[in-house]
């Protein structure tokens, strides 16, 4: 593309820089940052570096935190006998969204996987541990992925909770609410069969 | 969304308010900054506020540019006998980028609208006339849309460029190449056989 400009160039490029965003989209984006009031884009710009200057990891969960602790580990309304391990902030943020769960959390930053070299000294397991023996934790809700790196993780962790004595458990797996069976995956239908729940429950 | 982040939202907010970005990508985005150093997010504001700040209109052809005029403009190897008048910047980039156009251009910030309330004197047609008044003008090429409006906008400037005695054209219309005929639309394809060129030309 021509711009013939080097500002609107290098603002493009910028654009074009993140994920999912082709030259034709920054450039969109760009001309509209133009037809909207400088103070728009500045807004735009202190956002950004305000977030990304002043965000920080959660000194007790590792979940993104504004302050040491994060909303939710700083929230005293919320079940701290409950702690539910998730991968990542956006497993995090899918169980929030479900106003179902009232509990902490902790984020493990990712799972166990030898192809791309994550072990378990790269995860916040250690501190999942430290939480744990503490002693406030009852129950440990494993919300992990169910791949293979998953299970491996899961079978990891449960190996290093074990002694603690704390009450393990994961979240249930089975065909979707509103799925067709038909359409249900041979190994989730399998599954669902064999782990199936008195009626009623 | 809970984000369970002040800064977050915020800079999800922001990105949420660029045309096509929803909320989700917006997350997407702010979490990709987050993975990046530091300077990442720095230069990325640096680039939109310093594109912003310093674009300006040029001012004889009214393209965005860097200086007073733009880089076509400034350029002295593009033939200044050829005025290529155009809606937007981004119909100006279109024909750049077919490498097929050595003059200049002028912008004339959208077409006759009444429906939307925009009239002759809400576009750039008195700088054009000047232009063309000026004397090195000797051919003005109209490529504006072919919509009712754009026709409206087209009768106008003929109008009122027919008395300087500039020659005046029109982009050429038809069935694209590479295009096969039965897709192409009943109105192109009758104009362009009423319309046909001598083969070999």
């Amino acid at each position: 593309m021509n711009f013939s400009s080097k500002l609107i160039e290098k603002a493009v490029d910028a654009f074009a820089t993140l994920p999912g965003i082709g030259r034709k989209t920054a450039l969109r984006l760009v001309l509209h940052l133009l037809k909207q009031d400088k103070t728009v884009t500045e807004q735009f710009s202190t956002a950004l570096v305000a977030m990304r200057e002043g965000i920080r990891e959660c000194t007790q969960c590792h979940n993104l935190a504004d302050e040491d602790l994060c909303q939710i580990c700083a929230d005293t309304r919320r079940d701290r006998r409950l702690l539910c391990v998730v991968e990542t902030i956006r497993d995090l943020m899918a169980i929030e969204d479900t106003g179902q769960y009232r509990g902490l959390y902790h984020l493990l930053g990712g799972i166990i996987s030898p192809i791309e070299g994550i072990g378990p000294a790269d995860l916040n397991i250690d501190s999942l541990v430290e939480r744990v023996q503490a002693g406030d934790v009852q129950e440990v809700i494993m919300a992990i992925s169910p791949t293979i790196e998953g299970e491996t993780t899961v079978y990891y962790l449960a190996k290093k909770l074990q002694p603690t004595g704390v009450q393990l458990s994961s979240i249930a797996r089975g065909v979707s609410f509103g799925g067709d069976l038909e359409y249900a995956d041979e190994i989730t239908l399998g599954r669902s069969i064999v782990a199936r729940t008195p009626y009623g429950q």
